[in-house]
């Protein structure tokens, strides 16, 4: 029995991590400014004697004392990060080293949740973990990406100089419930599109032939279990997460038409500016450590967060 | 006539910076905590009414009030920026983060010396500003290089964001008087060991055939002269300045050996990690932007360089 400490916890990742972590008997500091979070996702465990919600931002120093940090607090989806880039920084650098300096004060295992964002757009396929990325350091999605970057660079600083034992979780898209409704990424507004009619709206690249990129995203809640077992794995370099399937924008649009049943139209977008081409990643390493189960159960995944969008829209109304 | 912040202006190319402006009629306020610059780089100017001296570090924030920021605090050589990461990466993001929220509060410009070491190890020569780079985001150089990089994200937020108006220059090596005879570059490595008899130490690359990287400084009084234009100019994005012609470190030994007239040997050590095998910067906007004049007095630079080093030796003696 650990205490443990999640920021970002009232975030999608985060919270679906705090139910796994309560469900195993630790105690649980979820740390939140509630940015693109909410208390909704965590509420359940409200006034539970091992729960505690504080409303906090990472770029102000925290001091309190725990066992291990899953340091999840960041914007994720582009329209979120880009909504306040500076801000986005702030928290991926000041952020960052606050829980560096934490972990250091108190002797505590960091986990960062990095992304698979860190590769850019990649021109090697699959990405490994020797791949060294190929990110635009000024461009629109700079915020995120460099701000991912060098907060991987300073926890592998905190472990050389300092002795803080570091886990880096590079996490490759992933879809569920508790997904922010708007926050704009490919499945939520895939979803969303389907459920209210709306056309769904495909980014077309511009290879003639290559039409649409490449894409599966991995389902939350696998996600949180490798996660979990990757803050327990001696290995302290980074191990990608995500699905390595493929298949098109425009076929996991139309998956998402049929499971909804829906009569929407697909729409074709132009590609948004750095957008990557193509993601996918090498999963060997995660294989190998956490044991990993290519059993993707996707069309599940999807149908619980059909449903679960159903119940907002609902709740909504 | 302007007020003219240089942070990190007691170092090498900072003193030279407030040596022009100082003497273009501007008042001058350096700021430096002294990690690898020193006073004598500036005393000359002590006293003076337009100069002032502040022995602070830019990690802390500062509030003065200036119409122009030169942000150039860094360590800069492989072994200073390595000596201590962490703090390597506190002063480019937390630093270049005080210094924009200066300029934004003050209205001021900055300028940000940044580094060809955004480049990383290039796949590409020779590199153009469009690059985007091939960086090992948790290599050992990554505390100075992902933290420029950072730092150049920084800018262009504050800039889009904030409408503070920044100036990125992309600075390759450099040398003159006042480097810091022990800071581990190439020049200053050289030209102590030819001086003092020591063999010259060329560190051999993994490429059978390419057998040395190319490689040619900038004198430092032209860099500091295109620095000072790129302040002025009209265009915000980053420029390279830096010297194009490309030697082989070998000859580049031999060159110094001959002009110190020195009796040293050469020797071949192994390459370091994430060491670049070659770079070579594409001046063709600066040439176009700052009027660039490809005389480069590279020899006559060296010798005064070994004048410089030479009266240092003995005032150590
Ligand atoms: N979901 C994905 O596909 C994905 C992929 C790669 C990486 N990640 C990473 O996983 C983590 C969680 O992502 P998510 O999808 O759950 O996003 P999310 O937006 O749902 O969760 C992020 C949480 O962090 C909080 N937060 C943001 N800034 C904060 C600050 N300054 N102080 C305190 N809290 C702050 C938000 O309020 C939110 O609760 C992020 O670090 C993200 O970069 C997610
Ligand atoms: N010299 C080169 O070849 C070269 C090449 C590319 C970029 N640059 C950049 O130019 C700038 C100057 O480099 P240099 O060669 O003169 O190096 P330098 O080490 O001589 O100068 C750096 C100065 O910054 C000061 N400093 C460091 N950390 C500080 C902090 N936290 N607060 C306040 N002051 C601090 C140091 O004391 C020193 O005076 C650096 O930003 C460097 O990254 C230099
Ligand atoms: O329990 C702690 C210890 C440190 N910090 C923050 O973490 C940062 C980095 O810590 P470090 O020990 O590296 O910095 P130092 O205090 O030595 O400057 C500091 O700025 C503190 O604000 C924190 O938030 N909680
Ligand atoms: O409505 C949308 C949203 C996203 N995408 C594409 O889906 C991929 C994943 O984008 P998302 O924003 O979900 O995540 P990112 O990986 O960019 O963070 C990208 O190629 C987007 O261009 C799309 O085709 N339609
Ligand atoms: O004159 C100033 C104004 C700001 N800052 C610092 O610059 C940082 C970034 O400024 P910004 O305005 O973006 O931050 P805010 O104050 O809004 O958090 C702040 O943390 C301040 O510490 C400074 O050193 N001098
Ligand atoms: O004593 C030395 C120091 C450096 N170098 C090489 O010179 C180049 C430039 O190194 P330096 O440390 O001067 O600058 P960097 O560009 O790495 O910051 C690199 O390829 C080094 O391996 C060398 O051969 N001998």
């Amino acid at each position: 029995r650990k205490r443990i400490l999640i920021t970002g916890g009232a975030g999608f990742v985060g919270s679906h991590l705090t139910d796994k972590l309560m469900m195993d008997g630790h105690e649980v500091t979820v740390v939140d400014n509630f940015f693109t979070g909410r208390k909704r996702n965590v509420e359940h465990w409200l006034g539970h004697e091992n729960f505690e919600l504080i409303n906090h931002d990472v770029v102000e120093p925290l001091y309190i004392e725990v066992d291990q940090i899953y340091h999840l607090a960041s914007p994720a989806s582009p329209p979120n990060y880009m909504y306040n880039p500076i801000k986005t920084i702030k928290t991926n650098t000041i952020g960052t080293l606050n829980m560096l300096g934490l972990a250091k004060r108190v002797g505590a295992r960091l986990l960062l949740a990095s992304t698979s964002e860190v590769y850019g757009d990649p021109e090697v396929h699959p990405q490994n973990e020797e791949y060294w990325g190929h990110v635009n350091p000024i461009g629109p999605r700079a915020c995120y990406d460099e701000g991912k970057r060098v907060a991987e660079t300073m926890c592998y600083a905190y472990m050389k100089q300092e002795g803080v034992e570091v886990r880096v979780a590079r996490i490759f898209n992933t879809f569920g419930s508790r997904m922010h409704m708007n926050d704009g990424r490919v499945v939520s507004n895939f979803i969303l599109q389907a459920l209210q009619g709306e056309p769904l709206t495909v980014r077309a690249t511009n290879h003639p032939l290559q039409d649409f990129i490449f894409f599966f995203p991995i389902v939350c809640t696998l996600l949180v279990k490798y996660t979990a077992l990757k803050m327990y794995c001696n290995i302290s370099s980074p191990v990608n997460l995500g699905n390595p399937e493929e298949h098109t924008i425009l076929k996991f649009a139309q998956l998402i038409k049929s499971l909804v049943v829906s009569r929407s139209q697909i729409q074709f977008l132009p590609e948004a500016q750095d957008d990557p081409q193509r993601r996918k990643p090498d999963i060997r390493k995660a294989k190998m450590m956490l044991a990993w189960e290519p059993v993707v159960p996707l069309e599940e995944g999807l149908k619980k967060t059909i449903q679960y969008f159903s119940r907002e829209l609902e709740h909504q109304a």
